[in-house]
């Protein structure tokens, strides 16, 4: 199984901590997104994704991206542990929390949309961190209060899901640009049990062959 | 079935697309996301979804926000016609063609992002347009090219999927800010033929009794 990767993305990251936790093995394509311009941008990678986003996953004859079909794939092929659970009502609780994030926060706050606010409006660092704080914090203030409903160990009670997959790496980019934590006690207490699991750890962007 | 709704909302606009295509009876609650700064921001709907978006399907005791995962629900307990292929190719191919949609291009063009855009750096009607058209286009150069792998009469196949869910209120918004359509062929085709279907006319913006 190969994995076009670069090690800041949060949506490889998940990727990265979906195969984790289901113990396959993977060899990582990096694909450097920032230097001279962006690999993303040019050939051979813009042919085998023309959105020009990591992460695409390759097995044997299957190729995907986007990061949550490529788990639905995972799921599908590898169920040990599901990451969407077959129960109906915690499938549905997994996937809403996890659109929140993927969907609601993330790419809002994606690179490519940071480049294009910079080319823009020419904002600076700090003009970045307001751009980047003020969706995080919209969005893990509706997260914390669900979370208050749903969750246990995990976002949906005890079991590693989906949810956990995308509340990680979210956290690492608000803690990189500096969003006060104090506020969601529910995230930072399921991140802290997370990242305590060898799959999460293993997939943190500082431990990958490409980070620098 | 109750769908908290706003006309021009394209995430409630594919609810209304999926109940019009199951052939499900449901009452739409307008929740007017402009008007006196937004409902959507008070009680009561803020308390229903703390994310203070629109759409939240309640069907009887279940309560749902998130379009993908509303639909899934509609899948799941109203099979016909089902959106998302129970076959695996044409499954991971319509699930990355609508997150392609709904993650990579509308949550960067939602209007609380451009009502932001405009409290921030003060842009205006041009400079709106100009985003909105930055983004759609370069999500409908890869969609594009996308297509002419998988398109018949729709984006996969000849068969509507939750891929054509997404794609017809995308090229609603598209049209509304001026996008060029001419270099996309196929993604015009796939409307014009989905156009014709009631389920999709039914659920046009200005077919909403909140249109104003």
């Amino acid at each position: 199984m190969i994995l076009y990767d670069y090690w800041r993305s949060s949506a490889a990251y998940r990727v990265r901590i979906a195969l984790n936790l289901k113990n396959i093995a993977y060899q990582s394509v990096p694909v450097n997104l920032i230097k001279d311009g962006g690999e993303q941008h040019r050939p051979p990678f813009n042919q085998l994704n023309p959105n020009e986003l990591v992460p695409v996953l390759i097995d044997g004859d299957v190729e995907l991206n986007q990061s949550l079909t490529i788990i639905d794939y995972l799921d599908a092929h590898y169920p040990e542990p599901r990451l969407v659970p077959r129960d109906e009502r915690l499938r549905y609780q997994v996937t809403a929390l996890a659109q929140d994030i993927a969907i609601d926060i993330h790419p809002i706050n994606n690179l490519r949309v940071i480049q294009h606010l910079s080319k823009t409006f020419g904002i600076d660092d700090d003009g970045k961190q307001d751009w980047m704080r003020h969706w995080i914090n919209k969005g893990f203030n509706a997260l914390e209060q669900k979370l208050t409903v749903t969750s246990g160990k995990c976002c949906v009670g005890d079991e590693v899901s989906l949810a956990d997959v995308c509340l990680v790496p979210q956290v690492y980019n608000a803690r990189r640009f500096g969003v006060d934590m104090s506020s969601y006690p529910h995230i930072v207490k399921i991140v802290s049990h997370l990242q305590q699991l060898d799959a999460f750890e293993q997939a943190e962007p500082e431990q990958q062959p490409d980070a620098t």
